[in-house]
């Protein structure tokens, strides 16, 4: 007995279940009809998206969730489609994954591991399951898992114990550097461990902050992956059960972690911009490396004809930035307006000049020109329904080098998970690939431009010490003592650190960016903003 | 045999570990010697306030936290001490209750019922005990029992199971319009059902966007309060227990609704600012009725001296907003500036008019006037450490009728969770106290004011309409069906959620604000921004 199982790779949009619900009999039919398939899976939460945060709290939209099953059931024959959605049962909401198989629920399994860590709040949501669900198609006993359920110790073999010969897993796991390695090691261990074949299948698509990266895959038995979907892209692919193993198919090849990394921002990009209809993408390009680095990741991701740059020099600006710039709008072929700033930044200077009489000049002037920038580049993208993109780093981000309503001003935040080195790595690899950046950008020192002769290293450490103190201090949670013990100067430390506790207000209001590390900041990392917490 | 109980409803910093504890010795000498307490209760997690969300996730400061209560066990004799702290037990964490008598701990509860709805993330961080309780001090067997715990049907049962005579229950349990009587309704009812007497007390104080209102009581075992202490004010009271039942005590009546809504809107905006170490606060003055209530509230919050008033007229500004903007400055004895900002919108339609040439005038130009109006206001506060306020309600950020980086800029938004009937209701309650809000405010109809002539009502349907349709869609999870159903029109309600719907990206960008109702925007509604979900 053998049995052909499609993994359906496929990139939802998060509460579109009419959409989606199409989406699901279009693929299983296309599954079944082109590939031969007899079983289609899908991933987790497949008819909401996931994750559908509080739309799962509306009644109304479970409903529609629920009645979907029967719709799917009722519109395809000849194929087994399994299929995610938030199952209710009276007062209990359970994250559910249903086999459909000739207009009747052959099977309904109800997700045991619900992770309310990181960025997961499943615990909001849903009641856990208490039990496997092993059902039999075509002779062979099939057991159904989701996600966080093959991470933990015991749920394999239940699935074993019951019976299961061979195991499907819906999964919605979203991306981060090394994940896919992680990922696989883990679950091969699981699975050779309990020597059971698993069939694994992962969303695709960017929904708001998370990245979902595909890189669906097949272990055998013994371990070994004898499948790799395609990251980062929808795949259909057919993997034959022959009865003891699931036969060695296609293996996409694993990125190197900077293409992985590139790819997820390019994925984000699209994706936000695509299913929130916007018309295109707008930016302001300073002539330094993150404006530089957000402009390049767009145009991949938007086409250069989508994408627009918006000069705004002041008087700090330095000729070379101006030049940078264009030249890169124009390697890329990107429409660009240069829109001096001084008119009025000098019409908020005499505006205040009565009220701020007598007082020194301080940040609040190097404000001024960031949020006037701001104002040219909201009144752009309000004009045209475009997304503007904001430039910040995730150094800037942590410390708070960066001015609200200012540079910050945007509806995304592409690199906002980009430490500042990376974002240097990122750019020499895109170049790597085809020069897009202007070499000068990436070898001059970084500077904010908003004083004369400003630059980075003047108010913060240098970007290699600064990155890994953050690093320790915000991905992993490190103590200062802990940071200082690892060889870093106590000095760079406290203030690092202490930039980082003063400025969750600033983070608070930040658009929403790309999570590509551990820890992004955002849902993955919830600071009270008043708090007598100092790290030092 | 008696026990005299001491509640201590105080006003924790949440993440100030060291002042925390200095408090609570500082509170139960206090008790001891003034009130003669045998035992003294503070709030659940007292010693790193409530709630310090993913501070919780950091090792050093759960090892302060733990070591505190080795330190206040040292740091009084004589009195019993109640405290609540995260409890570190290998890996897991618990929300748990120590007793501290003579130098040793007595007893120590972890919390059973961890919410992990609205407001609530306590499974994110602890793990559950699973028992009750019970410990003997005097001779008299009390049960320990946190928040949640009091709530759910099963656990003050099994207390009495256990032997208790008596319940302590240390609360951090906030705010909202209705709740302190919900709360004593559900708490008494169990109280009365298990014939135990209870001592409930309750955290005071603002933190972010939750207000803790205090109203600490204690019940008889016949479900009778017999002690109340004042909301939203700290509190240090004693009630005896004679072995059977607590003595009748003193009972602070409950303010009427308005009132404590107003009231703790006061103390969130009196909070924020002192606990984020702000100089005063400061807030763009219309002569419109948000910004009035925005400035009475700030002026009782914070006193005349402390808050500054901005009017930035331009030229849609009718004299009458003018007028009564300073009237109202004046009245309140407040700073006020006039800068109107006309030169400003003008250099910015002049730097835009190349790009924009050939375009209709829309909602961009009325945006460029309020953010220039952003600007102005962020200068000020930057210059002077004064924080921002913004002035928009909850009907407003509902609909998305507001200008990001424009009205929205600000660090605090205190009528955030205010629909806009209720902003009424409480302006005709403060000026009810003594005028300070004229009445042509209170009666004029609403308007932006971006463009000529323009009132609210043009756009959006009467709030006495929009209102109850949001109230419906966004505090009770009510489908469009169901609202039309309750008798609005289709049209309001399609063009009312439609607004909701799409305005989650302006939402997730608005700085913080006052919680008052049953589901405030911020933590807890947390909807999806790319979602293809339409409410109808």
């Amino acid at each position: 007995m053998s049995l052909k199982i499609a993994l359906a790779q496929i990139n939802f949009l998060v509460g579109n279940i009419t959409a989606n619900v199409d989406n699901i009999i279009k693929t299983a039919i296309y599954a079944r009809d082109e590939l031969s398939a007899d079983i289609v899976v899908f991933p987790e939460l497949t008819i909401t998206g996931y994750p559908a945060e509080d739309l799962l709290f509306r009644s109304d939209f479970i409903e529609v969730a629920n009645n979907a099953i029967y719709q799917i059931a009722d519109g395809i024959t000849d194929v087994a489609v399994v299929v995610g959605f938030p199952e209710r049962d009276g007062d209990n909401l359970y994250n559910s994954a249903a086999v459909l198989y000739q207009g009747v629920i052959l099977a309904c399994y109800r997700k045991q591991a619900l992770p309310n860590y990181g960025v997961f709040d499943e615990q909001r949501y849903f009641t856990a399951g208490i039990q496997p669900c092993v059902f039999e198609f075509n002779g062979i006993f099939i057991g159904l898992t989701i996600c966080e359920d093959v991470w933990k110790n015991g749920i394999i073999d239940a699935n074993k114990e019951a019976g299961a010969e061979l195991l499907l897993t819906l999964n919605a796991s979203p991306f981060n550097a090394g994940k896919i390695h992680q990922r696989e090691a883990i679950i091969c261990q699981q699975v050779k461990a309990a020597s059971i074949p698993l069939f694994y299948v992962n969303q695709i698509g960017g929904q708001d902050e998370l990245i979902f990266d595909g890189a669906s895959f097949v272990a055998n038995s013994q371990g070994h992956i004898v499948f790799r979907a395609k990251e980062f892209q929808e795949q259909i692919s057919v993997i034959e059960f022959d009865g003891n193993n699931p036969l060695l198919s296609s293996c996409a090849p694993l990125y190197k972690e900077i293409s992985s990394e590139y790819n997820a921002l390019v994925l984000g990009i699209k994706d936000y911009v695509r299913k929130n209809g916007f018309q295109g993408a707008i930016l302001g390009l300073s002539g330094g490396i993150d404006s530089a680095l957000v402009l390049a990741l767009a145009v991949d991701a938007l086409g250069h004809d989508k994408v627009e740059a918006v000069l705004m020099p002041s008087r700090f600006t330095q000729d070379m930035s101006n030049e940078d710039a264009i030249k890169q709008a124009e390697i890329l072929g990107v429409k660009y307006h240069v829109i001096p700033i001084t008119p009025a930044v000098n019409a908020f200077t005499d505006m205040l000049a009565e009220v701020f009489a007598g007082t020194a000049k301080d940040t609040t002037e190097e404000n001024i020109q960031a949020r006037c920038r701001g104002v040219i580049l909201m009144a752009l993208s309000n004009k045209q329904g475009k997304l503007l993109l904001t430039t910040g780093n995730k150094s800037e981000m942590s410390v708070g080098y960066a001015t609200l309503y200012g540079d910050m001003a945007g509806g995304f935040a592409p690199i906002k998970d980009v430490p500042k080195l990376l974002v240097y790595q990122l750019a020499r690899y895109r170049n790597s690939l085809c020069e897009v950046i202007p070499e000068r950008v990436i070898t001059r020192p970084p500077s904010a431009e908003l004083a004369p002769d400003q630059i980075d290293a003047d108010s913060l450490p240098p970007y290699e010490v600064l990155d890994p103190i953050l690093e320790r201090y915000v991905e992993l949670d490190e103590s200062a003592e802990e940071i200082i013990a690892a060889g870093f100067k106590r000095d760079d430390v406290v203030r690092a650190i202490n930039l980082v506790d003063k400025n969750e207000y600033k983070r608070r209001q930040s658009p929403p960016g790309i999570r590509i590390t551990s820890k992004a900041f955002g849902r993955d990392r919830r600071y009270p903003i008043t708090s007598g917490y100092r790290g030092i």
